[in-house]
C-alpha cells in the first residue's frame, strides 16, 4: 500500500522503518530493485478508497495510528519501478466498482505495454462503506451485488482486451499511409444490465493483452467469483488446515466451472523473520513485538469485518452481528478446524510466537527453508505472498538469509536470461490459458443487434 | 499523447519519427531527459477518453491515420519521467466528466508528492461523445452543464486540496505513537448537486497542495471557466490579433471575479521548424509538409468541432450545422479579425507557409529568436506550447538551436540550481495565490449540518 502501515500495525516506530517515504518515488524504485534483485517475481500493491472508520465510526483512530492513512494511489508509481527493473511484475489492486471497464481497460493495457506484459491485476469490489459514501453511493452496493456487477464488468474488460483488436491489426504501412487497419478493429457492442460499451478498445493489444489476474475471495460468492475468473489466488489464513481447505474448495469450483485443476495457483500470506541464525531471528522478532501496535491491528479488523470492536473485550468471545456478511468475514478471518471454542478479539489478531495474524516464521537459513517447504507441502499453496514488517529490512533480510537456501533446494527458481511476461513466469505461456472463459466470452462481443457498420 | 499522431498528422510515415514507441516506457524516459536538459519548462501532455468518429460517423479514417488511435493512458508514464528528471513539470489532462473527484483529487496529490511538486493539471470536460457513449451515459451532457459541474468539481478538490489535511497534520511521533493528528484531519462535509463528499481527503497535503491549474477554453462558457479558475490558459489559433482578444477577455473576465490582472499566464501553440541557418530550416519543412496528412487533419478537426466534413468541399467555404456549440467552436478555431470573407477547410487546416493550423516559425536561431519574441509581444501570451512535428528531432532541434539564442536575450531563464516546484517556477510561490478563488470556496468546506463529529 501507499501509507505508512498495511498489515505491520505501528512498526512505522522502528528506527529501521522508512515507510514514511510512501510519497517519495525513490522509496518505490528502490523497493522494485531490492525485490528484483532479491529473486521476487512479484510485487503486490494493496489499495483502498477511504479511510478505515468502523472502530468506533470515525477514522481517528486509524490516523492516529498510521493505520492505511494517510493513503496516495499507489498506482501511479508503477512505472517509476518498471523503469528501473526488467523482470520484476508487478500486481496492482484497482477496484470495479468505482471505475468503468472501458478506461480501467485502457490503464491495464497502457501498464502492461509500458512494463512489457508484468502487470498482474487483483480485482477487488471494494469492501468499505467509507468509500461507497465519497464516490456518490448512497450506501454500499449489496456485497453478492457488487460481484455480480463485477461479473459483468470482467465480460466488458475480456470483450476489450481479448477481442475488439486483432494481433496484426496495427500495420505501420509508411508507404500506403495505413497505422491500424480499421477491418481489423472491432467494436464490441456491449450492452448489459449494468454496463453498455459499444465501440473499440481504445488501445492496440499488449504483450499480456489481458493482464494476469489476481482474486483474493473469502466469501461464498468471492470465492465462486475467484474460481471462475482468477489465475492466482490469495487465501487467507494463518492456518495450514484452513488454507488447504480453501485451496480444493476453489479449485473444484473451478473445475465444475471446466476450468482444468491446475488452472489456478495458489498463494497464501507468510510472515518471515529471518537472520544469520535462530538467536538472531528470535532476537529480531521480540524487537518487532515491541513496537506492534494492536490498536491499528483492531482497527483494521474492524474495518475488514465490518464490526466496530471498540467496546469489545480483548479477551472475550468475539461476536458477529448485523448480517451474514459480517458472520461470514468473521468466520473467514478466524477459519481454524481445530479449534472447538470461539476466538478471543486477542487471539484472531496477534499469534504469541509470531507477528500479527498471519503465520509466521522465525528462523536462521534452514529453519526457514524446512518451515516453508512443511508449509507449502501442508497447505496445497504454490507459493507466497512475503509480508513485511520493516521497510527497508524484511525483503533485504529475506533475500539475503533466505534465498540462497530457498535456490538451493529448488524453492526459487533461477531467473531467465531475457525478461518475459508475468503470466510466461507462471504458466509458461503470455496469453490466457485456453480454457480460461474469457475466451467464450470475448467470442460473444459484437453480438448486440443494435451495432453500427 | 500517448498517440503516435495528435497535431502531426501523417509524420509517424516520416523516418525520423518514433512515435509509435510510445508504448515503450523508453520513449517517455527520453523525451523526458530531452526536454529537461534543453531547458523547457514542462512537458504538458493531452489525452481523449474514445475515437475520434465524426468524420463519415465512423472510426476508420482515424484509426487508418493515426490520428490519435490507438490511445493510451498517459498519466501513468508519468511517475517513470519524474524518476529521471529533478526540474520538468508535467501538465497532465484529465477530465472532469468521468471521474470522481475525491479519487481524482488523491491522485494528483500522489502525483505531485511523487514529483516533489511539478504537476500541472489541464482540466477538461470531455467533448467527444464517443467517450460519453462508452463511459454509460446515453448521450454527452450539454457543454454547458459540463462546465456547470466541473465549477462543482472544482469546489470539492479544493476543499480537499486547501482545506482538509492541516500542514502539520501529519506529526510522525515515534515516541507517543502519534503519525497523524486527528484533529487536524477534518470531513470536508460537501453536499452539492452533483457530489456528496462527506469525509476528509485520503491522503496528506503534497508541496502544491492544489497542482498548478490549466485550462483552454474557446467557448465563452469555457473562457468564464478558465478566467475563475485557471493559473495559466492555453489560447489556441494561428493569428496574434485573434490570440491577443482572446488573452485579454479572459483577464478581464478574472480581474471581474475579483483576481488580479496578473493571476493567470497565458500560453499560445507555435511550431518551430529550425536548424543551422534559415535554408536548412526550410528545406525541414518542406520535407515535413510532404510527409503531412491532410486527411487526419480533417479528422481531428471533424471531432474538435463535432461536424462532419466528410463530404465538404476543401475548397468551398465552411459550413457550420446543428448547434450554438459547434458556431461556437468553428468560431473559434477559425478567429481571425482581420479576414472579411469565410474560411475554406483548407485554409483553416493548413497555412501555406507553415505546418498545420498553428503559427509556424521557420529559420535559424537568430530568425527563431526574432519572431518568436514578435509574437510574444504581438499576442500578450508570457510563452509558448511548442508543438512537435517528429520525435525525436523537433524538441532536439528547439533545444541546440533555438535555446542558446533565447537564452541570450533572456527570453528562457537559467534554470536554478536546485530543484522547484511548477508553481514557484511561474508565480514564485509554491501555493495558490491569495486572490484565487480556491481559499475562499475552501473556507466553505465543513459547513454542512449532516456532518457528524
Amino acid at each position: 500500500m501507499s501509507a505508512v502501515s498495511h498489515l505491520n500495525y505501528g512498526l512505522w516506530r522502528h528506527p529501521d522503518d522508512w515507510s514514511w517515504r510512501h510519497t517519495e518515488l525513490e522509496h518505490w524504485t528502490s523497493l522494485a530493485t531490492t525485490l528484483e534483485d532479491g529473486g521476487f517475481d512479484t510485487l503486490f500493491i494493496a489499495d483502498a478508497l477511504g479511510l478505515l472508520d468502523t472502530y468506533a465510526g470515525n477514522a481517528a483512530a486509524s490516523l492516529r495510528t498510521g493505520t492505511q492513512s494517510p493513503l496516495d494511489d499507489p498506482l501511479l508509481a508503477v512505472s517509476a519501478m518498471a523503469a528501473c527493473t526488467r523482470h520484476l511484475g508487478f500486481g496492482v489492486t484497482v477496484s470495479t466498482t468505482y471505475e468503468h471497464p472501458y478506461l480501467l481497460a485502457r490503464k491495464l493495457t497502457t501498464l502492461d505495454h509500458l512494463s512489457q506484459g508484468r502487470i498482474g491485476w487483483n480485482i477487488v469490489t471494494s469492501q468499505l462503506d467509507s468509500a461507497a459514501r465519497n464516490l456518490g453511493l448512497a450506501q454500499q452496493l449489496d456485497h453478492d451485488e457488487r460481484y455480480d456487477r463485477a461479473d459483468e464488468f470482467m465480460e466488458v474488460v475480456y470483450k476489450l482486451w481479448e477481442w475488439s483488436w486483432t494481433d496484426d491489426a496495427v500495420v505501420r504501412d509508411r508507404v500506403r499511409g495505413i497505422y491500424t487497419d480499421p477491418s481489423k478493429v472491432r467494436p464490441i457492442a456491449h450492452h448489459g444490465r449494468w454496463y453498455r460499451v459499444p465501440d473499440a478498445h481504445l488501445s492496440e493489444p499488449s504483450p499480456q493483452r489481458t493482464p494476469l489476474l489476481l482474486q483474493a475471495g473469502g466469501s461464498p460468492r468471492g470465492q465462486a467469483f475467484a474460481a471462475r475468473h482468477a489465475e492466482l489466488v490469495f487465501v487467507a489464513g494463518a492456518h495450514a488446515e484452513g488454507i488447504r481447505r480453501g485451496v480444493e474448495a476453489t479449485r473444484a469450483l473451478a473445475v465444475q466451472a471446466g476450468r482444468g485443476p491446475r488452472a489456478i495457483r495458489f498463494i497464501a500470506p507468510v510472515t518471515v523473520v529471518t537472520g544469520a541464525d535462530d538467536r538472531e531471528a528470535g532476537a529480531k522478532l521480540a524487537d518487532y513485538r515491541r513496537h506492534y501496535d494492536a490498536l491499528g491491528a483492531v482497527v483494521h479488523y474492524a474495518a475488514s469485518t465490518g464490526i466496530d470492536f471498540s467496546t469489545q473485550d480483548l479477551d472475550a468471545p468475539l461476536v458477529h452481528r448485523d448480517t451474514n456478511a459480517n458472520r461470514s468475514l468473521l468466520a473467514h478471518f478466524t477459519q481454524d478446524s481445530t479449534r472447538d471454542r470461539p476466538w478471543t478479539l486477542r487471539e484472531a489478531l496477534d499469534r504469541p510466537q509470531g507477528f500479527g495474524r498471519h503465520k509466521t516464521i522465525v528462523g536462521g537459513p534452514a529453519r526457514v527453508a524446512d518451515e516453508l517447504q512443511a508449509w507449502l507441502r501442508e497447505t496445497g499453496t504454490d507459493g507466497i505472498n512475503l509480508a513485511a514488517i520493516v521497510n527497508p529490512g524484511s525483503f533485504e533480510d529475506f533475500a539475503h538469509f533466505a534465498v540462497p537456501e530457498l535456490r538451493r533446494r529448488g524453492l526459487v527458481a533461477e531467473r531467465p536470461a531475457e525478461p518475459t511476461t508475468l503470466r510466461e513466469r507462471v504458466f509458461g505461456q503470455p496469453r490466457l490459458r485456453a480454457d480460461h472463459p474469457a475466451h467464450a466470452i470475448a467470442a460473444r462481443a459484437g453480438s448486440a443487434s443494435e451495432v453500427s457498420a
